[in-house]
């Protein structure tokens, strides 16, 4: 027995923000000094590094579990399932539901509940809960319904993974341009079929890592404000990821027994494009091999990062034909990749 | 192969609150109307449903993955394991940590991670996540490490249940001394005795009871503060409760094929003693039978309802025998039973 991917969908919120829209933010070093550039140098030279020009923001009326229904409901019909035959809606997420103009969380009930009440479904063995465990949440929520699948106690998951980043940035800190909104959305089931879910790989690098990504206030010291924001310590992740994340992905292709060249794509994390394209450098240098040519689709320059939401987007987008240049075909051997708050990596080598 | 419980530990906060600290509270109805008795006959008539005496508090330097921090270390001794050798960190929460005097809930890094990196483990392999699932979240946290165990990817589980209702309390709303601080944490193995874990059952509740348990305004509608707190409509939930949980409870033991009068304990959520106490009775019923006497633990009069943390910790106390004339013997079958947000029931038949 296997396990595959049946459906997939995607919910790209219309709000496009471009870097242009940062002009006007008065952006500060963590001890609060003024930076020497000028906010034009740093957009500039912020998209150098990270590719992204611009990103999606959530419409004021949407909260996280909004998108995660909206990009769940393409899954479903995609999957071409009753809804009322899933045993699992797993919602990977890490900071709920943030109203627009609030700066709390909220997760009672929790994500995965709204979506199944927003979805209609009555069937109460449809188990519904959220993870959390950073941007590689919704990799992880594949790994957890594969497990529960082979223990026997689920046949049909939906996996869902969405954030609205948006409503916890410091518009006072350069990373701000980095975070997106949205929502992709995915349905596992049994299959006799030789394709699906072949190798997986998760690791939890906490005993120095622990706080890299975290919840911190604004980089505005004159503001009285104890409000809190995602913040992080790029270089420390950027070194981390290149240390860590292409061991964690040759970890997980060794184990699926498949070799290098029967690689034909990379669905990565979108945090960075050359951070990205370090990391599957390294990957291929492990085996003495070049990169080869758009193995690695990249939705970052319109998307940013939308933490949970990237890779099941991405790989919804290609499996659609929606991205230039890239297609997979039946058969293809592919690899899901994530980095994420924890620190945490995880993997999954894929025949499609 | 069988999956027990090789450890237990909790965590009760040092800071009591008694009923009587209430009585300067001005309590509000959900329309911001004043209620027609005086706070000390509100006050009585809570305690004769409820059976609250007196809650715990966390002290003030404490947050969630403290608590479930301080629980962990106990149980891990109490497994006298390395914790190096754990395949997953599993910490069920709601709130995430939310600091005292603050308003935010703050899950980057998750809770299992802040856990793993206070635990000093190195070892990546072990996986640290939260669980999002109301007050049934410590025994969904089993029900996943336990399929993982079967799935073949864990051998070594340690599940924590720690929350700190105290910090998203309306102190208008007359529910709010329900609620509790404290964590509990068990660590599981696979074992080749007979004994552990025989049967489980989960249930989501979300077509019309999907908002009976969530964050809300206070009942204070003077207050300009948009601030939410924990809110329930306590009559509906109690209706769904007696009508959904014995049924869960019977499907699980009927799934165990043990017969009800072999069990010997039932550990259940601690949310209302008159409502746990109507729940253990027409679980009875459903058998035709009379409910034996010591066959449900309470710690309600002295712990409130800590959510996620209560039935971890009232096993641990059983088992160590802290709860007067109560205790279990090896070879005991028993139940944990819980019902919360989402609306969430389930249930584990275990042989001790």
């Amino acid at each position: 027995m296997n396990v595959k991917i049946t459906g997939t969908g995607c919910y790209i919120p219309s709000e496009v923000e471009t870097n242009e829209d940062f002009l006007q933010h008065e952006f500060l070093n963590d001890d609060g000094s003024p930076f020497k550039q000028n906010t034009n140098i740093i957009i500039k030279k912020f998209k150098s590094i990270t590719g992204i020009d611009e990103r999606r923001y959530a419409e004021k009326h949407h909260n996280s579990s909004d998108l995660g229904f909206l990009a769940a409901e393409k899954a479903i019909k995609d999957a071409q399932i009753d809804p009322e035959e899933l045993d699992y809606i797993i919602f990977a997420q890490n900071f709920g539901d943030v109203k627009h103009n609030s700066v709390q969380s909220d997760a009672v009930p929790s994500l995965a509940t709204r979506v199944k009440h927003n979805l209609r479904i009555k069937n109460p063995k449809c188990v519904a809960y959220d993870v959390i465990f950073g941007c590689p949440g919704w990799v992880e929520g594949m790994i957890q319904a594969y497990a529960f699948i082979k223990a026997g106690i689920a046949k049909k998951c939906l996996i869902i993974g969405s954030e609205t980043l948006s409503r916890v940035v410091d518009i006072h800190d350069r990373d701000s341009m980095i975070y997106s909104d949205g929502a992709g959305a995915t349905v596992i089931e049994t299959t006799n079929e030789d394709c699906g879910i072949i190798a997986h790989e998760t690791a939890t690098h906490s005993y120095d890592e622990a706080h890299y990504l975290f919840f911190g206030t604004s980089n505005n010291l004159k503001s009285t404000d104890d409000t809190r924001y995602i913040k992080m310590y790029g270089r420390k992740i950027y070194e981390f990821a290149l240390t860590h994340v292409p061991a964690a992905m040759k970890a997980c292709l060794d184990k699926s027994d498949y070799a290098i060249d029967d690689l034909k794509k990379i669905f990565i994390h979108q945090a960075n494009e050359k951070m990205d394209e370090a990391i599957v450098e390294r990957f291929y240098d492990l085996y003495d091999k070049e990169v080869p040519q758009d193995i690695m689709p990249m939705t970052i320059h319109n998307l940013g990062n939308s933490s949970v939401a990237t890779i099941p987007t991405l790989f919804d987008m290609v499996k659609k034909g929606e991205l230039e240049n890239q297609e997979i075909k039946k058969g293809d051997i592919i690899m899901f990749a994530s980095v994420g708050a924890g620190m945490n990596i995880n993997a999954i080598v894929y025949k499609y």
